[in-house]
């Protein structure tokens, strides 16, 4: 009886499971399992060897360890027996690329290559490609058309190209070496059938692919280095597949490790923000997905190309096989406050919330919330990660105005809550003035479902509803739902047919609406022309931050 | 014998004594006692009586109490008898201002006016006065020559006509049944005398009073306010007396209650920045001295009147009978690092601070040090109690820009730190640019006595030697010198002619001087760069700290 899915998120922090029960669409058990070692940066974790500020790397091991205790804690907490799981979903973070040879097997698990940081796996965060990505970004809008068509005429940092241009520069023993450059998602799936798939719609937002005409021709890899003439041939070649698809079976080896059958088939991977459609069961033209969490992804769905400014990028079936998905975003939402609570919040406020029992964010939310709009008399700017949407640009940096003496915690951690909605709010006025227009907006991640005063604020700010789905864990239901429409290719009676189908069968239909206060909206109004003006002086015309960034990397490097 | 003088020195939060042996200088004994109420701010101490943002109240009985406890612990401490005590000095921050009765009541210990704030002495960082200032300025920009030949063509809120002005508007009874408007140190001497007496080089830097004019003519304060026009022949009337002036003898009961005798001469009273110079026995023209402490007052030493825009007044005897004293400052420099170690500091380092046994800001500037200028990529304007100079504008605010995920809390402490020394760079460049040339630039108080790394950031950051006098309470030391000055009109022996020859006789002369490193001058050179661009764009040319603050007040009045 193949009765469930299992669905498998990768996160920044962790992977989290889902067992879904394809009878009902309940989730039969999850499970979450951290990665041993993290986000590697600063120094790698098995030696001293020192990693360059914005480095953000990761260990591949862990990835596999933490899928294998997540299916088998699963299995277990729900009491599910190996022959009941029909299918597996997997979605990770996204662009994060490894350098792998033909079998899989990552390079940094060579003896060889231990020691080499190129050779690890760049997370999504890593933004040490910087320098490449601008060099890409110049040479493709003077020679292209397509990279203002498909991806809003900017390259960013966190992309396939300049990852693959960064190991190819400063590592090109290890780019020759590579037999191939995985997505990390397209890697899981590898690993777990033992076939090179590619996800279209991930390679549509991140590698310059565009369906009917797949990668750059090899001559503009060439130009920006004559090692990278293989790249779309051999380094990302794989069978290119759609969100839904089927990719194969487990082998018989991962079957085992996750302690089901190598019956179970393996959904194309998807990637972590954009899977949300798939999750919520949201898969109109015309809708939108704020994903918030560590940071914020914008995933719109609509019926055709419309190319703007400011959006990263429009792939073919980037969230659904048969809508366009646009994507835009935030760099940093959740990584914001964490950092606040972590580095800037004074002790007498550690105590007070150990003593009522509660995180330091919740403790500082609480304090923060009853403060009405425009009462701190700050304002900040939310680019403590840079800015990918509306301005592309990773030597941005964060700013807050208006510290008094009287400034306390609580208001600066909701300045930077304001200006996180805000730059949002920029986001969503970029679509609208272009002539896209959002019929739904929807919000979903940890953030939604846990601050509702932030929701608020958001219906406040965006001057519109915004409805959340009482759904957690979104994203690996997602994954879970990619593994039910894989699983209908063969089985109609389990599986689904498609991705409206699995949305009806299962997901539940339970939201939370947030309904704008016109008052406190007004008054948003007033502190978001502040933000606007800091964001047009500091990150329009001004060179500012990028030459403060600059100072700083010239002081480390004298060092 | 009359062997000793007693300086007290009324600072922010305390008092602090010093029984200064005039036979060699030294210090017999030292003492300090915190005010009970300290700051009143927030909400009145006595009721829960709401204060508005930016006001400031001290208690009267607060200084009295801590005055004679400091003098009861020096005698205890130094052994000195009562007959041994030949004067007494005193200093305090300036401009604090009170209403009281001509036999010294302060207004606000009369029960009918307990509970109106504006009945309490309002301190010096009290800026609740800032749109009474604003219109004065107007006024006196377009109808006197003297605001920009005397005063650098701004009024500070700080000052004694906006504080004034303030109680006559809000609560005009008040302002009538005040006989007098005392400044703290006037006020103070009145307690020990009974005589009324004004200090001409503190009313030349707060209260727009000129050498051989006197106070504006009552038609100027009239103008301002009906109510003002008995302003200078009555409210502010006494006795103008200088420094080192002798004011008289202490009365029998104050005699009493300090444990001293009635024959104790007192001095004219000083500002506790101003008294610097006495204190540390500098008193030549083309001497500048930073006051650093909770804030930095930048007081010059000077032959004659050179007006120039962003500097605060210029006194006839404002620091030295003989010289004109020029006064800029910034309002906050201690304060802001306080604020930032009790708001913005994680509980993880005020555990190790505590296991090391260091205060927070200790831990805190060990770890700063070790920055290379530009290393932490964050640049601050250090407005957070608004700017005195060279911009005189109190609505400004703080701001910090260059924040990153990576940000450490003593990259942002270190950002507040070079901030504050860019002002004073800003400052001492608005000097030398204008004509007044600085021969020589000394720093005392707690910051440049404490912090070493601080000290050597300002020679680095000014291109230029900073001698830091190895003297331990110079405020107080300064106030006990001009008790030796004044004693000296009566006592030949143990009083001192000038401060000339009290310099000599009791200043020891150690320093140590900080000599400029010009490879981390240049290093802030361009960090400066960034400074001075924030301070063009922020706060020379721009309504938006202003606008933000305006949004703050208007919210909070709203609720």
């Amino acid at each position: 009886m193949s009765r469930y899915v299992l669905g498998f998120d990768f996160g920044t922090l962790s992977c989290r499971g889902v067992a879904l029960d394809l009878e009902n669409g309940q989730m039969a058990a999850t499970a979450e399992r951290d990665y041993e070692h993290g986000v590697i940066s600063g120094m790698m974790h098995h030696k001293p060897i020192k990693l360059e500020s914005e480095w953000f790397l990761q260990d591949p091991d862990d990835w596999i360890e933490s899928m294998i205790h997540v299916s088998r804690e699963m299995l277990k907490k729900g009491n599910i027996s190996p022959e009941e799981v029909a299918g597996i979903g997997t979605d990770f973070t996204s662009c994060t690329l490894l350098p792998v040879k033909k079998d899989g097997t990552p390079l940094c698990k060579l003896d060889r290559f231990r020691d080499i940081p190129n050779a690890w796996p760049k997370l999504w965060k890593h933004h040490g490609a910087q320098a490449y990505a601008e060099r890409i970004e110049a040479y493709a809008k003077k020679n292209t058309a397509w990279l203002k068509e498909y991806f809003g005429n900017s390259v960013s940092s966190e992309w396939v190209y300049p990852k693959m241009l960064q190991v190819a520069e400063e590592n090109p023993e290890v780019y020759k070496e590579a037999d191939l450059f995985m997505e990390a998602v397209d890697y899981i799936v590898m690993a777990l059938t033992g076939k090179n798939s590619r996800n279209s719609g991930v390679l549509g937002v991140n590698a310059f692919w565009i369906e009917g005409r797949g990668y750059p021709d090899p001559a503009f890899a060439k130009a920006l280095n004559p090692l990278l003439e293989d790249a779309a041939d051999k380094k990302l070649s794989g069978k290119i597949v759609k969100v839904g698809d089927c990719v194969g079976t487990v082998t018989d080896q991962m079957a085992q490790l996750l302690g089901i059958t190598s019956r179970a088939v393996v959904a194309a991977g998807h990637s972590d923000g954009a899977v949300a459609g798939c999750g919520a069961g949201v898969t109109k033209s015309g809708s939108m997905m704020l994903v918030m969490g560590t940071s914020t992804c914008h995933q719109m769905m609509y019926k055709d190309v419309h190319p703007f400014d400011g959006v990263c990028s429009i792939a073919a079936g980037g969230m659904v096989p048969d809508l366009y998905g646009y994507e835009s975003g935030q760099p940093a939402t959740g990584d914001i406050f964490t950092w606040f609570a972590q580095n800037c919040v004074p002790s007498a406020y550690a105590e007070k919330a150990q003593k009522e029992g509660k995180s330091l964010l919740q403790f500082l939310g609480e304090l923060a919330e009853r403060y009405k709009p425009g009462e701190s008399g700050l304002v900040a700017l939310d680019w403590l990660n840079g800015n990918r949407s509306v301005l592309s640009d990773y030597n941005l940096s964060g700013l807050i105005v208006g510290l008094t003496l009287e400034t306390r915690p609580e208001e600066i951690y909701r300045a930077l809550v304001e200006a996180n909605i805000f730059g949002s709010r920029k986001i969503i006025e970029n679509y609208e003035n272009n002539g896209v227009h959002i019929n739904d907006l929807y919000a979903v991640g940890g953030i939604a479902r846990k601050s509702p005063w932030i929701m608020q604020m958001c219906a406040d700010v965006f001057h519109r509803e915004v409805i959340v789905p009482q759904l957690d864990n979104v994203p690996a239901r997602g994954a879970a739902v990619c593994a039910a429409v894989a699983l209908g290719k063969t089985d109609k009676k389990w599986g689904c047919k498609d991705f409206h189908e699995a949305s009806e069968r299962l997901v539940p239909k339970d939201a939370v609406v947030y309904s704008p206060d016109m008052e406190n909206g007004r008054r948003y109004d007033k502190i978001y022309a502040y933000y606007e003006m800091l964001h047009d002086a500091f990150g329009t015309k001004n060179t500012f931050m990028k030459g403060l960034k600059e100072l700083r990397t010239e002081t480390k490097h004298h060092e």
